[in-house]
């Protein structure tokens, strides 16, 4: 079987050069001539692509990845968009027999008899240069979150009108992409009508059910079985702890609101408490990281009754050290604490001390009927104040859940459509 | 302000022992002098139970965690079941000032003038040593799980009959705790009627919804956009690898089975086949637990659009180095691979030996009309092979998912009405 190493493929082909920096379009305007060297090197394929005064591209691509990728008919299957190539007999050490490349694209002959033809453009969106990548991630994965102080609240803060979240798909996107990046964002003027929150929640794609319904009425309820559901004040918390997975968003849509003093809501960001933690009390850090707390729920809602256990740290960290979940909840943190007797009093300080600093980087704000509140429960903290409802005055809030799974596919839809339509 | 350090409070009084191993009734038979410690011990209650002639019980609690789950009505809400105690003002450093033993239950005064009560019954529940802790996980939080080979399966597999399951609590409970123990069971029985699988999903709390809806009908259909919706062999793999809440439980009601050849089920242990793994190519599983994957799904369902894509390991473990969860799906593995090339060559090998592994602890039945299969989407895949459909026979599976929250809630209420009914 023929292996070729460090073969050089040579093209001279016309071509075109947009002045601007637009690179899906480059080989449109002013004629230039375009070099195209495709060579193999360690097992990879090596594309060089470059006009006669500079280097445009330069890729490589590991021969595996290539055989696995290929997208003809047989491997890749058009209308699912998806792999189909047989991978218990797919052949790790598959080899390149021949390679050539045209001005667009590169075609392989393998050692397993199949051939291959990859288009620039697709090799390009998949380009392993660690800048590609972090782009791709930080831009079309999930956007970089920023982190907030109490002071930074005012800036960070966006309204949408509710009328263009739902009419204008790039209202939606902005509002979506701030919910993304901050954790928060307000929809005003969405009016007072108790179906608006699941019509939003359409909007983006469906609600996210759990054992409190799809929607919920916050509203305080005599003899309440969810802490919640009464007048007092709501210290700050996330909602759902005690769920392995847990809703991601919370939209609390301000039907009424109170003419008492309180009943406003209280927010902050978990992830730039965590930031100072880890700064300036790294041991606390590290025990909210380590010590796993068991988060409950007993009780029943609408005749279904239910014992919601999680067992799960105050802060979750993924493998590369990045937060990936706040769990708080004073009133949902089981009473059964399955650790050791000798981790118990270091947990209490480290907690205590993250609870009064979530506290100290606490905004407060009161909404107004037809305020949509909208913030990211994986990450950020809320509350609410005490407030007394009277015959004519009952504060009501309907909530609704959405995940990020479905938020950021429908971000993705968009920022797709969005740039489509930009050309 | 006194704190009270090793002193002894002792207490004898007439109590009854039964003779038989059972916790909960010891006080109610064969008289006998039960004398009942209470001490304080480097901040914590040292509660010491003994009969005449042995320890009965030896338990610490650290007084932090007393003060934190005092249980009286002002610092616990007790028709939400939730402490209300006010944490921004909770002092870790809480003394007790004095302590009295009666035969049920302790009570503390406390350094914040306040004072509280604890049933030794509510105590003993919560008990702190490592036995007691591991037996509360282990069968109250989450059932311990049993890895099976395939040549396990015909001793592991249990069927249930869908009107037990339907109308016997304890037939439900069964059937659960074999889902989460070995991760499949089939249910017999369930009629050919559409909504079989909504009325289980329901019997136990609500349909987890995706992208595809909540129930989905697996029938070969010509230009298919989800692979799965085939007739050609659909390869082991695990749904929705692209959801960050990925589904949990599978529910697959054969509604028509296909008279061809094929149609049979493929199911596989992958939690078993992680074991082989970690075992015997220490390097592989490792690879496969650290090299974060792209998965992916686009397309279309109901007119909605989307674009899936999660981040995670083909192995995915928890800071203890348990499996948490098992991705793997040949056509949703995003041709971006957002890795450097280094890891790419090193990372097919890997996922090649497990795809093999796999595929060799793989076993195959198929289904009767009637039958529902249920197994662990996080843990087992499964696949199908390929079969004909005609005019008279389209083969027809409706499927649905249920999440573990929902289910682990639903066994820990039949559970505690099980042993509440036993008394």
């Amino acid at each position: 079987m023929l292996n070729i190493k460090n073969i050089l493929f040579q093209i001279k082909v016309p071509c075109f050069i947009k002045q601007q920096n637009s690179q899906k379009s480059w080989f449109h305007l002013n004629s230039v001539l375009r070099v195209l060297n495709v060579s193999l090197q360690n097992r990879c394929v090596v594309v060089n692509e470059s006009s006669s005064d500079k280097q445009l591209h330069f890729m490589k691509f590991p021969t595996v990845w290539l055989r696995d990728n290929c997208q003809c008919n047989e491997c890749f299957h058009q209308s699912s968009k998806s792999r189909q190539i047989d991978w218990v007999k797919f052949d790790t050490k598959v080899n390149i027999t021949n390679i050539t490349a045209s001005d667009n694209s590169i075609s392989i002959d393998w050692s397993d008899k199949h051939s291959s033809t990859y288009s620039l453009d697709w090799l390009r969106e998949r380009d392993f240069h660690t800048d590609k990548r972090e782009k791709y991630l930080n831009e079309f994965y999930r956007p970089k979150t920023k982190h907030w102080s109490k002071n930074d609240f005012k800036k960070i803060l966006s309204t949408f009108e509710y009328k263009n979240v739902m009419e204008k798909n790039n209202d939606l996107k902005l509002w979506l992409q701030q919910l993304a990046i901050y954790g928060v964002a307000i929809i005003k003027n969405a009016g007072t009508d108790k179906t608006a929150v699941r019509k939003l929640a359409d909007r983006v794609g469906f609600i996210r059910k759990t054992t409190y319904g799809e929607e919920f009425i916050v509203e305080a309820k005599p003899g309440a079985k969810n802490y919640a559901y009464l007048s007092t004040p709501l210290p700050l918390h996330t909602d759902l702890p005690y769920y392995e997975y847990k809703p991601s968003v919370n939209l609390l849509h301000c039907v009424v609101q109170s003419n008492s003093k309180g009943g406003e809501n209280l927010l902050a960001d978990g992830f730039h408490v965590v930031d100072i933690l880890k700064k300036n009390y790294p041991h606390f850090f590290e025990t909210l990281t380590k010590t796993v707390i068991d988060w409950n729920d007993i009780g029943e809602d609408g005749g279904l009754p239910f014992h919601n256990i999680w067992r799960s740290p105050v802060i979750c960290l993924d493998g590369d050290g990045f937060y990936t979940r706040i769990n708080h909840s004073i009133p949902q943190r089981d009473s059964h604490f399955n650790v050791t007797i000798e981790e118990v009093e270091l947990w209490y300080e480290a907690y205590s001390k993250f609870v009064k600093l979530l506290q100290q980087e606490s905004v407060s704000f009161k909404l107004s009927p037809g305020d949509i509140l909208t913030f990211n429960n994986i990450r950020l903290v809320h509350g609410r104040t005490g407030y007394d409802d009277n015959e004519n005055n009952v504060r009501c809030i309907v909530g609704a859940y959405l995940d990020w799974d479905i938020i950021y596919s429908k971000l993705r839809v968009l920022m797709k459509n969005y740039n489509k339509n930009e050309k």
